[in-house]
């Protein structure tokens, strides 16, 4: 853990260190990656096969690559009621706030009589990617299928490796509570391959979304432009501003939250008390003591984790705004003031009673979230991953008369003349 | 040129091969683009100074790669007050679309007590790449640089190249139209590199756009992630669905706009009508005799032009949504009640007086499209891509009580127990 004081004279670089790229730039997996997707374009189900024997010690025919109905129902029902009805809570809250989400379509006409608008529409198919194994998170196929259900997508296919075969009861429970029926026992590059390009058993999808492995992120890197992507996720992180009327101990719970995902993952605390932050640090350690996941979350904080002194809240601010972090909690007493201040952060956590966990799961946004600064760049996963935009226009003869000249001067100065031509023909006939 | 008739036996097969990617896959700049880059990244303005003599054919000091106010003044002053005033008319046209365009905040509280949001924001720097020489187009300064400012965007920097020290000076008025003041006369995968990391004289930017040769592709391909940046263009296409009733030479001169783009252009009309068909494919031929720029047109239309003739409008729309077009122009008397059935394509033009040149520059909704089919799950450029969302999640005990039991079971089942801790203390407390 580094503790930074903006007192500090070392300060700036203290926080440009802190700040500097920690996404990995490695690439070591590419040539791998490009032989799998090329054998799986090639040879289709036979390399799914192949690959599926190979690095999830499974034989299985083709058409056994998908799960049957039978299968996701017998595992979808071994899931306690209590637990079920948990994810119920956080799929209905997630779709209602996905579905408040949808934009309005434009349809207009203007002051020179062109009608102009635009359309949202949504993608026709979809593809899920759902890591195998310990990062299995039933919270994330709600927060990816969800969406694409409300933006409007019709066909929802999803991958998900099944080691040595065995599958994930809360894993498929989610998917069915989506309504995602068409599911293939299939990871790696070749689930990526597969929904890209289509094989004999599995058609082709627009789009590709969900967390993975490298191979997998390398993956969808290598298939982007023939299908969208959502963003590659980088480790995660979070900042909490507090000030010093909260419990330590919940602002080190708070960080350790985020700790424990990932040894890469980064928890910050920013507060203008510097001894809240020595009784949070305190806290941190004797949380760490009875932590089940202590490994992962010492490493966390001991390499990422910070504390950052502050003068106030508008130099908190400023620095919030530098690190433009996925999460960031506000445990303060008006959270909103505060907030108007920032403007770079995935997800905003406003109150004492709301932690970061509350979005993990049943606060309805979404919990996929740009990284490692990308949020001076980039949202969240929504709706909008969903759907697209068609432009339209239309024009009648009075209308082109307006605008048509200005279109053939700038055609000609581009030397188009073509586009002049289509233009000036018909303001021609126009006149006549 | 191609025709094809969905009468015809072999029609799927016809349909299949014109839809085959013709996105070029090859990657063979990356290798070159990856050492300008790092040697952009590691020595700075001196790069930037090596490359612009090397490429560009000119030597200057480092801070003299910004384009004066002075310069641009004289520039500008050189473009004729009459193509002035149609620049006019297309920014003053393209902001008002744009500004309708901007999207609303999302701020409610729910049934349980939560309140929930969501704010976009706009990117605090934005560079926008123009390119140099015959595909100088100042429409797409217009069309790149009017949205980010739409969107509140505080700085745009722009890097144009200037070959032989040659300064364009459409471009550089229509820059200066947009409010753009911050200009280098830099170009290629260096200039994306100096706007990505930023050098002594360029502050690095957020997110970069703009259209550019492989160099420069490659490069926004190398540094996203980094920065964001706006799609990869492919080659442009047009599909134009006419009747019987329109003008041949009107048909085959909007074709022939698409087709003088580029020799990978695609142009494709589709019709029941195969007299018609007829027509203007001899059209297309008498209009090649005069056209200047014959060369390009006549190889694009020989390539990878196409007729295809239908039965109905039906059948042209599922094609249609087969194609996904980046330009679709509907040449008939109820243009709406076709495009209706258009559920994939990057811009829609319609009725008979509405080329897809209006688009270009006067219409209004941008001209940077999805290419290649893209439009399945791509949009064109617009605000969105210069604002960026944060959700909020606000709760108080009441709210917590209701939602952060479920949280709780689903952080327990994912075995992530601090978030469990995270809202069960605070669960605790609120009881005590």
């Amino acid at each position: 853990m580094k503790r930074l004081d903006t007192l500090s004279a070392s300060f700036e670089q203290d926080l440009a260190n802190l700040l500097a790229d920690r996404s990995s730039e490695e690439r070591s997996v590419a040539e791998p990656v490009r032989a799998i997707l090329a054998d799986v374009r090639q040879r289709g189900d036979e390399a799914l096969c192949d690959y599926t024997a190979r690095f999830d010690r499974l034989t299985l025919p083709a058409e056994n690559l998908r799960i049957s109905a039978e299968e996701i129902a017998t595992q979808a029902d071994l899931v306690p009621s209590d637990l079920m009805d948990a994810l119920k809570t956080a799929a209905r809250r997630i779709e209602a706030f996905h579905a408040a989400q949808m934009p309005k379509d434009l349809d207009f006409t203007d002051n020179e009589g062109i009608r102009l608008g635009m359309r949202w529409t949504a993608l026709d198919a979809v593809g899920l990617y759902v890591p195998g194994g310990k990062a299995a998170y039933p919270s994330s196929v709600l927060m990816n299928a969800l969406p694409a259900r409300v933006a409007g997508v019709q066909r929802v296919a999803m991958c998900v490796p099944s080691p040595d075969g065995v599958l994930n009861p809360l894993v498929l429970a989610a998917a069915r509570l989506c309504g995602v029926e068409e599911i293939y026992r299939i990871g790696g590059a070749q689930a990526v391959g597969a929904m890209a390009y289509g094989t004999e058993l599995i058609a082709p999808v627009d789009r590709i979304v969900g967390p993975g492995n490298a191979f997998v992120a390398e993956a969808k890197r290598q298939v982007f432009g023939h299908v969208g992507i959502d963003s590659i996720a980088g480790p995660s992180e979070v900042v909490v501003v507090a000030d010093g009327n909260n419990d330590p101990r919940l602002a080190a719970v708070d960080l350790l939250a985020q700790a424990e995902h990932d040894e890469q993952a980064q928890a910050i605390l920013i507060t203008s008390d510097a001894a809240f932050a020595d009784a949070v640090t305190a806290a941190v350690q004797t949380e760490l003591e009875t932590l089940p996941r202590t490994a992962i979350a010492a490493k966390s904080w001991e390499d990422h984790g910070a504390v950052i002194i502050v003068r106030d809240l508008d130099e908190a601010a400023r620095i919030v705004n530098q690190l433009a972090p996925e999460h960031l909690e506000v445990l303060l007493d008006e959270p909103r003031a505060f907030s108007a201040k920032v403007r770079h952060a995935g997800a905003i956590f406003m109150g004492r009673y709301c932690p970061e966990a509350v979005g993990d799961y049943v606060g309805g946004p979404n919990h996929v979230l740009p990284t490692s600064r990308t949020a001076r760049f980039a949202s969240g996963l929504s709706v909008f991953d969903f759907i697209k935009r068609t432009t339209t226009i239309e024009a009648d003869e009075a209308g082109l008369e307006k605008i048509g000249p200005a279109g053939v001067a700038l055609a000609q100065a581009e030397g188009l003349d073509a586009h002049a031509l289509s233009l000036s023909l018909r303001l021609g006939q126009i006149k006549n």
